[in-house]
C-alpha cells in the first residue's frame, strides 16, 4: 500500500459526506496537478464537467513510469491508476468547491501505455473504477473505455479522463 | 458472411421499426455482453447515453483476436466491428427498453489494435458505421474518431464506444 | 512557417470577429476536408457539437505523415496539429455558418502517432491548443486528453477531435 493511502480507521462513522469518505479511505486529496500543456483541467458545459486527462503525478513525481506489460507490472499500473483518481478528484473539487456536488461519474477514458501483447487493461483501469465506486457509491459507477496506447506524456504508464454530471 | 448475419429476405416490408430492420438484416441482438471490468454498460445523462466500449464478443468468444495488419486481416477486423455494433445495440436496448427511442448516434469512438504501419483504420470502422446507417438511416450517421492503439483488453482487435441521443 | 500560414499585418484593428482574427493570424480556412469514412464531420446534440477526428490534410495532401519520434519530428508534428485545427474550424463553420457562434471549446482529443519512447505529446498537442486560444481567447481554452497511439488513418502523424459548445 503506497504511503499516500495509509490505512486508518474510519474517522466519521455515519457521515455520508464524500470528502469524509475519502479521508476514511486514507486518501489525501492533493493540490490539483499542474496541467502538462496549454489546456484547463476542467470545462463545465451545462450540467456536465469535461475533465482533462490526468497523469499519476504524486508530490511532483510521476508514479511508476513506463510501459505496462514491459517494465511496469499490473500492480504498479493499478497503483498509478489510483493516483490518477486522486488528481482527478482534486481537479473536480477545485472546479466545484466541494465533491458533494458530483451527481454522477458518467464516463471514464482509461489510456494504458501498454505492450502489444498486454491484455489486462480492464484490471488496470478497475483500480480507478473501484476506487470511484468506493467513494461515491452508485454515483461513482460509470461507462468506460479502456485501451492500450503506444506511449503517454512524460512516459506515464496511464492517463485517465472523465465526464461528470453535476447536481443542478 | 458470418453465421450470425445470415442473409434472408426482408420480413417486414414497409415497417420502419428499428428492431424489424435489424432482423431483416439478419442480425440477432445478443444478450448484452458481460462488462469486462468494474463499469456499467451505459450511463444516461440528460438525453444522452454514454455507452462503454464494447469488444467483439459473440456467444462468449472473442471474434478474430490479435493485431490488425499483423495477423488479423482487414476483413476479419470488419467482421469484428459488426459484432461490436450488435453488442452496443444490445446494451442500448437493455437501457432504453427499445431501440426505437434512439434519436441519433452522436459519436463513435473506434479503437483498432493496429500495427505501426497499418493505415486502413477508416475501412475497419466503416463496417460499424455502415451497419448503423443501414439500421437507423440518417439517425445512424455519426461523428467519429478512428485510431490505431497498441493493444486492447483480452487481445481484442477492436473496441467501440458511443454517445447516443435519446428521444425526449 | 508553412505557406498556408503566411504572416501578414492585422487586417481588422479592433474587430473581435473570430474570422477576422483567423485572417489576421494568416490562416486561410480550407474547404472542409472530405471525411475518410462513413461518418459525418459534425453532429449537433442540443447546444453541443461533437466533431469528428480530423487529419492534417492540406490541399488534398497529408502533412508530415509517419510516427512522431521515429521519422516525424516534434516541429513537424506541431505543424500538422495546426493544420488539423484549420480543418476542424472549417468543419465547424460548415455546420454553424459562422465561427462567431462558438461559445466554448469544451474538449480536445489529441491522438499522436507516437513511438513507445516518445514523451512530448503535450508539446505536440499544445500547437493546436495554443492556436485555439489565440483565435478564440478564453473560449478557446479547453479540457484535453493527449495520448500516443500506434498508428492513424492514412499514416497520419496526428488526429484531433473536439466537443464544442454553441451559443444558444
Amino acid at each position: 500500500m503506497p504511503s499516500w493511502m495509509v490505512s486508518r480507521s474510519s474517522i466519521c462513522g455515519v457521515s455520508t459526506e464524500i470528502e469524509s469518505r475519502i479521508a476514511s479511505l486514507g486518501i489525501e486529496l492533493p493540490t490539483p496537478p499542474v496541467p502538462q500543456g496549454s489546456y484547463v483541467p476542467v470545462v463545465r458545459a451545462g450540467d456536465m464537467l469535461f475533465c482533462s486527462g490526468v497523469l499519476p503525478i504524486l508530490q511532483g513525481e510521476l508514479v511508476n513510469p513506463g510501459i505496462v506489460g514491459s517494465g511496469v507490472t499490473l500492480e504498479q499500473a493499478q497503483e498509478a491508476a489510483r493516483v490518477c483518481v486522486a488528481n482527478l478528484l482534486a481537479n473536480i473539487k477545485a472546479e466545484l468547491g466541494t465533491l458533494n456536488r458530483v451527481e454522477r461519474f458518467v464516463r471514464l477514458g482509461g489510456f494504458v501505455a501498454a505492450a502489444a501483447d498486454f491484455t489486462s487493461h480492464p484490471e488496470v483501469v478497475n483500480a480507478a473504477s473501484n476506487l470511484l465506486a468506493e467513494i461515491f457509491g452508485e454515483a461513482g459507477r460509470h461507462a468506460r473505455a479502456a485501451v492500450g496506447v503506444a506511449s503517454l506524456p512524460r512516459n506515464s504508464c496511464i492517463e485517465i479522463e472523465a465526464v461528470v454530471a453535476v447536481k443542478p
